[in-house]
């Protein structure tokens, strides 16, 4: 078992040389220099990520960490908490938006119980490790106990450790957690210090009421907790989630091998938050998969000043935005990768136009 | 052959019926409803080209039309007009980014020489059907005659014909020719009547000088010219190009049969401004792929309603946008077709929640 402290330990800067080496490439292929957009940005991001001038990305795979939250029973969800359970065995049938989407994109879908309130059978391919049957409410007190946010962390560091060891290039993160946007919005709140109202949106699709129920019960949580923005385990025990904390140990678990990370939405860039408090260095393996529909999630993506590479309004979780932004890295590989040269090809780049015309 | 007006004469509306299945069947899967935003939009859309509730999307092409512009001797562009012909050559050897990028969407590229400039060798897969080496410089007059610009729009309605017979279920247009941004900036400013400086940028990377020669050369070909705005050919054929016209004949030729077009960028874009001019129905039809950094392409889009799927700074053409949004096609199809319904899955609907908490 490696600790949160060795990992975070290990994470260092992306390799420049790597990223140099890519960049040069790209403009020895065959297009304009840059007109390829974010795709070269990305191609020559995941050089300095792998540590190679081409690097290989195959190998993939979506966690998907499941918990249950006690503030969804304040009535803030459309759903009820029930379906949290119902959904792991969704995604373990194959018939889950996830499943779908990462078969599309190549990817293993790995499902964890860190924390879904029901008891679950023994479902095969489920990775049970529950820290606890889902948190506390938070409206009454700390969501988790430092220890359990720090277990959970660990569940999530273990399973990147595991997926590793069975080969991994490429992760993407996922969540399922009836009531876990109330979480993140509280997260986010605390974190950034600006008011809940502005950080807080309709999750899966809270009527007006729901909404209303949903601000009241942050402002609550943090007036109760008094989360210490200072120290991001304390910000995630008292108003986070086992599954956002599970995460965090993903992300961090990633970023310490040197495997780039594509964080989903709204959930996931909480846990992208608070992991990148923790181990600033880590940051520089993220890439964000889509902005979503999530009224907060624009602030937090600006905090950790990264750019989402799809637009597409969802809202869902689970990591389907992650899954389809796949297609996109494997684009930008290929690209650096299979393309030709201008000497390859024989046609006349820029310099060589501009030296024709003197 | 069938001729444009036959084409246009088919273009009819969407398949409300098979819309509205779709929309219902997206009710049932196991997600929120519209949580899956623009990918939910998509697969509707596609439904209703089609003309059914779960559309198949298996057969793709991405067409590349090339063609010369005269206007290319003013200085407007960052390459010499050799380039044009160099790169036919390596889309046919398979070395450019649109057929790295094709190939990862698993669609064919069809290469089309509808006016390069020089004489191409009988290069194998070529699709030889020169309307005239290059169009004439739309600075002294008009770049082609209504009858080559017609003959131009009919090699696309022909080359989509022929790859209709092959199978296809999806097409992406795709556009080579040195100076295109050129004409297609004149094109917008000739139908939008508005300010040349406005709609015109660095196509594949002008400098300075460059973008002002640009911008002169655009508004003396406005002033020589007197394009009508109200007659798409005439402006088409006064200060458009014959890769462009080519793509406005693969546009109509893919409507009249409901197959979804993928739009590119810019030169693509004034292709379907084109297109959608001469008829409107057909614009129903078209996915705008992405948006372009050409500063004029968000004004084309507005123009026709489309939203953007993709926002990746690309500015290539060849179809390359479109080639990386087919997977998102490829996705919005597999979810509406793959995913498990609420009863399927045992998962608590919304409405049974509801029901539930009364």
């Amino acid at each position: 078992m490696t600790t949160i402290e060795d990992l975070i330990a290990r994470i260092g800067p992306l390799d420049a040389a790597a990223m140099e080496a890519a960049r040069a490439r790209h403009r020895q292929l065959t297009k304009p220099p840059g007109s390829l957009g974010r795709l070269e940005e990305l191609a020559i991001t995941l050089a300095g990520i792998v540590g190679r001038p081409i690097p290989a990305v195959e190998r993939k795979a979506v966690v998907v960490m499941a918990g249950d939250h006690g503030v969804a029973l304040a009535g803030v969800s459309a759903y009820p908490q029930a379906v949290t359970a119902q959904m792991v065995a969704n995604f373990l049938a194959g018939g889950a938006a996830i499943n779908v989407l990462a078969r599309r994109a190549g990817a293993r879908v790995v499902v964890v119980d860190v924390g879904v309130a029901a008891e679950l059978p023994a479902l095969p391919g489920l990775v049970a490790r529950k820290v606890r049957p889902g948190t506390r409410s938070m409206v009454e007190g700390p969501a988790m106990t430092r220890d359990e946010a720090l277990e959970a962390v660990q569940v999530g560091a273990d399973v990147l450790e595991a997926e590793a060891a069975r080969g991994l290039d490429l992760v993407g993160t996922g969540d399922m957690g009836i009531g876990n946007t109330t979480a993140s919005s509280a997260i986010l709140a605390a974190m950034a210090g600006c008011p809940v109202v502005e950080v807080t949106g309709r999750g899966t699709g809270v009527d007006d009421a729901g909404f209303a129920r949903k601000v009241a019960a942050i402002e609550r949580a943090l007036e109760v907790n008094q989360p210490d923005p200072s120290d991001p385990v304390d910000v995630l025990a008292k108003v986070g989630g086992l599954e956002i904390a599970g995460l965090v140990g993903v992300i961090l678990g990633a970023a310490s091998r040197r495997i780039p990370v594509l964080v989903d939405g709204f959930i996931s860039g909480a846990a992208a938050l608070v992991a990148t408090e923790l181990c600033p260095a880590a940051r520089a393996y993220l890439i964000a998969a889509h902005s979503s529909v999530e009224v907060g999630h624009r602030l937090m993506l600006e905090r950790m000043e990264l750019a989402p590479l799809l637009r597409l309004d969802l809202r869902l979780g689970e990591g389907t935005g992650a899954a389809m932004a796949m297609q996109l890295v494997d684009d930008a590989v290929a690209v650096l990768a299979e393309m030709a040269t201008f000497v390859e090809a024989g046609v006349s780049d820029r310099e060589a136009a501009e030296e024709s015309a003197r």
